[in-house]
């Protein structure tokens, strides 16, 4: 697929970082972003970001080849149900949800047989927000997850995985189930346990917080509204990993016995041999 | 106090970085360092975290002013008993363990009434370890909480303040009670958290986990045998935090629910809002 005429609704961090990506390396594509802020379309325009401002949904994915949600999860079933009627025929709609069951399920529901959807999770972001700190380069290298399940159509999953791939990005594929209990685990629960472990804290105590602190709690950092969309909309599998994270720490705390001194000693090696071999592979691939 | 003898007990990370700091900034200092091993002696005299090595406890803190318990927290019951007939009149002894009501207690149980103890908690390290990552400015601008209590000597305890000034450490103070319960909560239940967010994922999720996740079990990455001697040192306290955060869960898992949208968005904004003052505090003193 030549994308010569691609539409992100949803012009903020990782919006803006597409366009100026796709700019920059795709040849003869006009990008449109869509927006319900003028500021941020201004400065979307001013960074370079996109081509064409558009303050309506109808106007922004008119012609498109393809279409990428960029907005907060709890918007994108309402932006499905109002772009369904306006997609050409063959677009392709994809996503950067951080959840994927409801978006596959709403497309499908939604979307006119002539369009088709393909789910996309590009793991690449920050706890930063808005498409100020959008950059060329903050895909690349980075892991996008496609999200196909029995319905989507081959060539359109084809693709969308060529699209992620010329914009420097590496993919794997699973199924929307298969991602949301993955993702809960290495990264909704962590966000929450984040958030706890500040919001659990007595002001006396968090003075003596050190450097350790800060980096276990900095995902606690990022925008409450998208992080409530990604809770709410995941919740059974945020619960389920809610679940394991629990037993674990009921096995902790049964090691907190001078008895089990060599017990919980190999626990906590384990968790750090276990950390440091992914550093090692995570180092090995940006080589 | 001018301390013209010091030893070191256990030259390690912290235990190296402290001799290299008190020999460039201390005049007329003579560090003495203790090892069980040579090759840990020998590279501390390299560096020049140390004057001299001693294989021994007793020779170690011969005609010394003062002395600093260097070792992992589960080592000092054993070297005060070791060390308190050999320590000369009016000598102050000090630590840097993490966990400080048990190595109070044992101080006053072994050390004789010629020798003060004063209990020391120098926020600094990381989660490397050994004396070839010691460094002269390991401790400058960190904090010391220091933990007298009511049978601590007033001019041993202005000491040991005026000894981690020198070396350009902040100082606090509190007692040995308040410290474990604090640090329990911002330090030692943050490591067991981040330990088990490791233990709990399955293989295959791990490939999928990012920045967020290496950032959020940093902790995680450090000693065990360290860690599990401040874990059964302290294990009342954990627990005790444990059932904080466990409670703060159960209260994050009740606003999993698209009616507690807008309380679950509070509750991470709010847990943002305060890290992020933490952050901007910290930015402030560094300044």
């Amino acid at each position: 697929m030549q994308v010569r005429r691609l539409s992100i609704l949803g012009v903020g961090l990782l919006g803006g970082s597409i366009g100026l990506a796709a700019r920059s390396i795709l040849s003869d594509c006009h990008v449109v972003g869509y927006g319900h802020r003028k500021a941020t379309l201004d400065r979307a325009l001013e960074i370079g970001a996109i081509d064409e401002a558009a303050g309506e949904l109808e106007a922004a994915v008119l012609d498109a080849d393809l279409v990428i949600l960029c907005t907060p999860v709890g918007m994108f079933s309402e932006i499905l149900r109002t772009i369904a009627g306006k997609l050409k025929a063959g677009a392709i709609v994809t996503d950067v949800g951080s959840t994927k069951r409801s978006v596959v399920a709403e497309a499908a529901r939604h979307l006119p047989k002539g369009a088709h959807f393909v789910g996309s999770h590009p793991m690449a972001g920050s706890e930063k927000r808005g498409v100020e700190f959008a950059r060329t380069d903050l895909l690349a290298g980075a892991l996008c997850i496609l999200t196909p399940d029995g319905s989507t159509d081959a060539k359109a999953l084809a693709a969308v995985e060529e699209f992620w791939r010329t914009l420097g990005m590496h993919t794997t594929r699973m199924t929307p189930a298969e991602h949301d209990a993955a993702l809960a685990g290495v990264s909704h629960l962590p966000h929450a346990v984040a958030a706890a472990l500040v919001a659990m804290q007595r002001p006396e105590a968090l003075k003596l917080c050190g450097k350790g602190f800060l980096d276990a709690t900095r995902i606690a950092g990022g925008d409450g509204g998208l992080w409530r969309d990604i809770f709410i909309d995941n919740a059974d599998q945020v619960r389920a990993a809610l679940g394991e994270l629990r037993e674990m720490l009921a096995k902790f705390e049964t090691l907190l016995d001078p008895e089990k001194g060599e017990e919980l000693r190999a626990w906590l090696d384990e968790a750090a041999k276990a950390r440091e071999a992914l550093v090692r592979e995570r180092l090995r691939e940006e080589e």
